[in-house]
């Protein structure tokens, strides 16, 4: 087996605590490193508040393989971001060089003013992450990628950090629709599956609409031929469980 | 100023740090809390792994006034969130002869099968709370509210908890248009109005579409004066900012 590469995604701002912006970024961002084998262990939402972004850095950068984070890094002074890495890293920061000429290429000298200037400041020893959108940077130090909070711009970002990353054997994914099936139904025989196949997860899920309860089982594992046994344990599963219902 | 109510969100399951499941309650709940005067102040998603919830609850619920989660109170073996938190509480945990009746309600004594009474596992002292779409309650202990991860459940679970929360002074939000202006542009000024409103939190809002950015300021605070006050000082360096341009 691969090794296991893991990551956590701290989203930074105010405005994701308060409700105003509801955040697109944790769903994209775990979708994206489950699809290239990197397994998103952890997720933290902070506010715009030094302290606790330090903290967090701190406490995540030390677990995981990978930190991720989104927010904080445009030109007003709720953006702190680059700040509180630097901090959290012990280092200095400054206005970078090859940050400045990022922003020449979208802004002329005169408009390039203090505020502006602040998106080129950038920690001592990172490496920068090009915007191709705004021109503004993101950039990574240690295992710490420091990404925009914009959606559009974050994921550019993440399809040119994405190519640097190790990854691990990917997860492969089998979902099964218990089509009919309450989960109280099959939840005793989907517990001794999964002690029989402990290399795998799995989980199941209740949606709920108008048209009632769906449940899907999600088998996940990473070793491609304990996944499929596994689902198809739960298929038999299921089958055995409808032949023997009495109609509703 | 009335005091300060805090809370902190656990979102607990692997279909949500996979990416196979997206999200849709941390934007409700933060705009819910918001709009009745709790601030949330920290957010975390775990997985469905036993140490990593029960350290996650000791963590969140001893810094805020409240901490709510969500998911994992299932008839499955993945939903171990009411174990996790006897756990995290050191105190027992059993069938509850009142989640047994709730259950009651919605199954017969044939139905009420193993699996399906999982669901009143409940830890010693805790209260119920009503699920009066699917009947199997979640609960309070302590200062920690223990609701279903399905959003109409869990939404319907919050009207619940809602009037027994202690509340503090509203947020006050007042949202402007930066219309036609860059951040880079009124950055300078936002933040010498921020440095002379301390009691308020100003925020610079980004967002990008095929139009182009478009930008908000936000000034929040409970003080409805200050919040008044600096919201006039953001339009009117707005103002001036627009009669200085030249046109585009």
């Amino acid at each position: 087996m691969a090794i296991s590469v893991t990551a956590a995604l701290l989203i930074i701002g105010d405005e994701i605590l308060t409700g105003r912006t509801k955040d697109k970024n944790i769903g994209y961002i775990a979708e994206y490193l489950t699809g290239i084998g990197v397994d998103l262990r952890e997720v933290r939402v902070v506010p715009d508040v030094e302290e606790e972004i330090v903290a967090a850095v701190n406490a995540l950068r030390g677990r995981y393989t990978y930190l991720f984070t989104t927010g904080g890094i445009g030109p007003t002074h709720d953006d702190i971001t680059a700040d509180c890495i630097a901090k959290a890293f012990g280092v200095g920061i400054d206005h970078d060089p090859r940050a400045v000429a990022m922003l020449r290429e979208r802004y002329t000298p005169e408009e390039l003013n203090e505020a502006r200037l602040r998106m080129a400041r950038i920690p001592d020893g990172a490496d920068l992450i090009e915007n191709p959108i705004s021109k503004a940077p993101g950039f990574r130090i240690g295992n710490v990628f420091v990404m925009a909070g914009v959606p559009s711009i974050m994921q550019a970002m993440l399809d040119i950090i994405a190519p640097s990353l190790e990854t691990g054997a990917r997860m492969i994914i089998e979902t099964i629709e218990a089509e009919g099936l309450a989960e109280g139904i099959y939840a005793e025989g989907l517990s001794l599956i999964a002690s029989s196949s402990p290399s795998v997860s799995i989980g199941s899920y209740p949606s709920f609409s108008t048209g009632g309860f769906r449940n899907q089982i999600v088998v996940r594992g990473k070793d491609p031929e304990a996944v499929a046994d596994a689902a198809a344990a739960v298929r038999d599963h299921l089958a055995r469980l409808k032949g023997d219902q009495a109609p509703l």
